[in-house]
């Protein structure tokens, strides 16, 4: 059997969870809290899972009273936009990643490029490929990540039917501007060319910044299918139910899809999740989570300030990138091997975020945990 | 925008449960239940929602004690095949259709030829071609719906890198036997063909039918993904989790797509089955399906005995086929229509399951329902 991802192993996520749980390593390499969801959504999942009738088939676009509290909250945070509509806007997929992998496979075709921006998040490059795609990377430049659109200008071709922009950005954490859409917006007008707009940080964004969606951008509306998932506003990374939203002619294409792909998502979840998010009408968790997770990043910030550890801008996300250089010369694999095993924080190399591997010594840590998580961790890395 | 599936619109299961829904009719289409999982699973889904530490990421490949569980379970109803190893044989998904898409997606590249059996669940056909591949379609001829197993030789070519089978099989509920599995190994045997075994209905089986899997034929077995769920099983259709079972170099297939269509199933879902079979090593719950759906099945003919509706056998599965000859000589659409508008029972038009839609006026009851639903449906359709 001849495989069609041959370079592809173990995600680096995988492993280097798996290398914490075999040293003992404090994890902040794999995404996720050491926290739990708020215990009325907890409690809400009870509710369900024991309500009789919940427990079959949802309506292969979601259940409507979820896309219904979706497309209400939407229409309150993404300013200057109109709601979506949810019977044609909406969908509701097995977490963010379904929903990307499905618009790829909606809309690319054997030779079709689609512009990515690197460091990106390692399924990018291989669901593009799956589809007989051809990804066309552009580099983001340390230590701010902000994309150089003359060089996207130099990437597009006839053959390109997508561009993939993830705003607050992983691993980075940079955060899109309106200058930035309306740079995107200019390139892309006039052309067919569509957008995926991976947000599903969207309410992790710190200081000045602030995060404005592809929707709200008149002319990019019209062409992007928007993602988000509720795995990381809601501490729920193992609930799996994310979204997408788009235009009817777009959504159109991305259910054709999502019906064969996994045709619809856990009903009692789905009804939990609306639960919460129509008794939050003022979208008070959602606006919480930028002070909640400021005071982490700054604790963590802190905790290693005056040390060897060079850490760069944190405008969004839950992640900290830091450059080791004052440490050791080693490539950014071998670094984070080392980390684990002999000083106990695991951590995840940047260049797993490069088709190429491209290293410039720099790891990144989650700090989406406990105050004395943090504590712990930095005391070993201080050492 | 050109859609990649032009001819693809809403699927007859969700067009039939909105008809349903809009007319008043009984809903026999869409495939599930109307009473609920057992109590003591969705107990343990509630408590495992509230579990500090179980809302996270689980490991891509599933929980290793759900993997476990089922691998427990295989090596009791799989007389004859050697368990499977959970570490490396063993992928949870989220639903058999994940699965199916998965396996399709991992093995499948343009211009490849899958062989399928007619009448087929609807996304076979679409998640083949979404992969560049080309269906070759084998009629199973009415009543028995048993292959013709010179009539598959006749479709392999050099191009064959698949062949789909769903035993026992939606929506005519033949089952194979030893017979068939010797029969299709013997056309395989010396080439390098894989098999898609999907076998959803396992437990299923009524009066003297046995369900065999691929698994339990060795030839088969090192060729093939064989694929089940908790929907049927658990009664919980909402519930959206499948796995497939394959040899370690197939299983890596399967996993290198998993990780970027879904990449887990949700942690809290995965757990409360892990409860559930590893309270049953009996395999009470599964073993009682059989009696359980056996009595459906006669119950419902019983209450339609001496009518015009000329039943078809019911070997496995939960749908009854029948005939409408004897009360219209309208297209099968036509009348699944007129039914549920004007006799209040839907039903899913056995056409749905052909590619071009062949119709032999034949239309599809599920009988997954309590017995009072049962009384009431085939006392309309007795009118
Ligand atoms: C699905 S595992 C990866 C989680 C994540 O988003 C990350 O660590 O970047
Ligand atoms: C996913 S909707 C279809 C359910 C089903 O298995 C069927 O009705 O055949």
């Amino acid at each position: 059997l001849s495989s069609k991802l041959p370079d592809i192993g173990v995600s680096i996520f995988s492993q280097m969870t798996l290398l914490a749980q075999e040293t003992g390593a404090i994890n902040l390499a794999q995404g996720f809290p050491d926290y739990d969801p708020p215990q009325e959504l907890l409690a809400a999942l009870a509710r369900h899972a024991t309500t009789p009738g919940h427990q079959q088939y949802a309506p292969m676009p979601g259940l409507l009273r979820l896309r219904a509290a979706i497309a209400a909250q939407v229409s309150r945070l993404h300013a200057g936009a109109p709601a979506p509509d949810p019977a044609t806007e909406i969908t509701i997929t097995a977490g963010a990643t379904e929903a990307l992998f499905a618009v790829l496979a909606a809309v690319v075709r054997p030779g079709d490029e689609v512009v990515v921006f690197e460091p990106a998040y390692d399924l990018y490059g291989p669901a593009i490929r799956l589809q007989g795609g051809v990804p066309r990377y552009v580099r983001l430049p340390a230590p701010h990540f902000r994309p150089d659109w003359d060089a996207v200008r130099r990437v597009l071709t006839p053959r390109t039917r997508l561009v993939m922009v993830n705003t607050p950005h992983n691993p980075s954490g940079a955060v899109f501007d309106a200058s930035d859409w309306a740079e995107l917006a200019r390139l892309l007008d006039g052309t067919d060319i569509l957008v995926l707009s991976d947000e599903v940080y969207e309410h992790l964004v710190f200081d000045d910044a602030q995060h404005l969606s592809a929707r709200q951008h008149p002319l990019l509306r019209e062409r992007s299918f928007v993602l988000s998932s509720f795995g990381k506003t809601y501490h729920a990374t193992g609930w799996k139910v994310g979204y997408c939203i788009a235009p009817p002619l777009l959504s159109a294409e991305v259910r054709r899809v999502h019906q064969f792909l996994t045709f619809a998502v856990s009903t009692p979840t789905q009804h939990a999740l609306a639960d919460a998010l129509e008794t939050d009408s003022t979208d008070t968790h959602a606006r919480g989570l930028a002070a909640f997770y400021q005071a982490k990043r700054d604790q963590f910030r802190q905790l290693l300030a005056d040390t060897g550890w060079e850490l760069l801008p944190v405008p969004g996300g839950y992640f900290q990138l830091a450059r080791y250089a004052a440490f050791s010369p080693a490539g950014d694999l071998a670094f984070a091997e080392t980390l684990a095993r002999d000083w106990g924080v695991a951590v995840v190399p940047v260049s797993a975020f490069y088709h190429d591997n491209f290293d410039e010594g720099l790891v990144r840590f989650c700090f989406a945990k406990e105050a004395a998580t943090l504590t712990a961790a930095t005391t070993r890395l201080r050492r």
